[in-house]
């Protein structure tokens, strides 16, 4: 594998498992005042479309990494409407 | 330019913009208590990235669309800093 395709999933890791922190944090603060709701709802969106990018270009990095995104996403939006 | 194309760009513009409102409450609530220092450390890091990514790989939609999203990551960052 080059080089660049390595620095690809090593991106695509890196942006997935960003939000596993955010979701933790707002999980045992409870709080979520500070989190903007309108970049959770742009950003579900838009890795949703990723997402569906991915199912029609048959990239299984893009579907993984973006389904992944969409639920932690989802989740930190649950958390936002539950804990405003 | 065919649907998949304009989906790609759209997921991109969407996930993009999204940082947008996040930058503008964090400056205006003058609060990022809620907002976890690993999820940008970790998004900045992603979307570095992902730039170089894009200049290895010559697409620019993936440099730009990245490289904003590292500025609106870097300002947050530092309104991360300022504002515990």
């Amino acid at each position: 594998m080059d080089t660049i395709l390595i620095v690809g999933y090593v991106a695509s890791a890196l942006t997935t498992i960003a939000f596993v922190p955010q979701v933790i944090r707002a999980w045992k603060l409870r709080e979520t005042r500070d989190l903007s709701l309108a970049m959770l709802v742009l950003l579900g969106l838009g890795v949703l479309l990723w997402t569906f990018y991915g199912f029609w270009t048959g990239s299984m990095p893009i579907i993984a990494a973006n389904l992944i995104t969409f639920l932690l996403v989802f989740v930190l939006f649950g958390l936002k409407i539950r804990y405003k």
